[in-house]
């Protein structure tokens, strides 16, 4: 079993929820959102040790809720301007023996250990592998006037999600690339991607959302008592 | 004000389900799927006619929803195979004096008035406009062996939704170019815009989801519930 770390990014800063402070502390259930991905990856003996990323200010509102008996070796760095550079600040923060790097967001409480399981089984035979759902709206591109530019095709559309698991070389490559010559991207796949190595789509669970308005909150809170009252895709 | 006919799309197979019947049925917190965007389109005084195209096994089952005091015109036509056939099916039972069409998926519960308002607002203006929210994912285009052909550029991309509302001429256009032509589409304004008409992007509602899997039955409810607590986006 290689090395893995898991890089949770918690830097979110809740804009669109309103808030006025980071959003991975908003209560779900009566426990902060980040807690739900960090007792998952605590829980899974895939992974050797945790990062949290999160913004300067947070650092200590993080160890709170990590609290002392938290499973493994754990750390929490200060991140950068964007997503993109507190990943990058994470990674300078791995334990020297990791070889493999699970990045997910503290915004995906519904992050479940089968999930996490699948991800990093794909990333372990292919080098890196990410969870995705098909998309199932029909997607338009918007033009000028807010008119329809055109209809994509939908077929073979993935959303991607996170866990996003890769050989913590092609990912430290990507991050150093990135840097280097100032690619911005919306997840760390892209950059792996635009390295020119190949990334792995495995279907991953349409419950899985990120909480990014109200209404998502909403949808996580029903799909957490849903996950303890029956069972769900 | 037009004359606007209401066409729901009622003729859902359920497939993904898992169900052995029609998804319109499905209970949703004790009443059936239908129910909830008949009752919007029964109640707003946009709307002067309502047209039901569900599967002929379906047409007495579709009646007994709608009851005998149902507020406004409304007939329940035969389907066709696929869901483009059945609105194409339902244009044919369009009242002769109907000027726009508003299309609607009974599979979408969660229509409000506010929401089929600001759409037909804009279709009256511009001739044709689309419900429809910004596409908050990372999007992938799926290449060989299920890995990332590339990640697609999420700017400017919408999921669509329904209503989608149209000059009638405009529509009956469409649907016969595509009987002609052969064109299949996931909804009615890819038939639309291929004829060159320009429709509208019309910000929608998060909330406003499609119930396509089981998950979804479980969202639509804390959506409702939440609907009637609290106000959300």
């Amino acid at each position: 079993m290689p090395f893995l770390t898991a890089l949770v990014a918690a830097a979110g800063r809740g804009r669109r929820l309103g808030l006025g402070y980071n959003k991975v502390f908003l209560p779900l259930k009566g426990r902060p959102l980040l807690s739900y991905s960090l007792e998952v990856l605590g829980r899974s003996p895939l992974v050797q040790a945790v990062i949290v990323v999160t913004t300067p200010e947070d650092v200590d509102r993080c160890w709170a809720i990590i609290g002392p008996q938290y499973a493994k070796g754990i750390r929490v760095v200060e991140g950068g301007k964007e997503r993109q550079d507190s990943v990058g600040k994470g990674l300078k923060a791995l334990p020297p023996e990791t070889e493999f790097v699970a990045i997910h967001d503290a915004a995906r409480p519904l992050l479940t250990e089968e999930l996490l399981a699948k991800v990093v089984k794909a990333a372990l035979e292919t080098g890196a592998a990410i969870a995705a759902v098909p998309v199932q709206d029909t997607i338009k591109r918007c033009g000028a006037a807010e008119l329809v530019e055109r209809t994509v095709n939908r077929e073979g559309l993935w959303a991607a999600q996170t866990p996003q698991v890769f050989r913590r070389d092609w990912l430290e490559e990507a991050h150093r690339r990135a840097r280097a010559e100032g690619w911005r991207a919306t997840d760390d796949a892209s950059l792996v991607e635009r390295c020119g190595y190949p990334v792995k789509l495995v279907p991953g669970d349409y419950a899985n959302i990120k909480i990014t308005t109200p209404v998502d909150l909403v949808l996580a809170t029903a799909l957490l008592e849903a996950r303890e009252k029956i069972k769900i895709e």
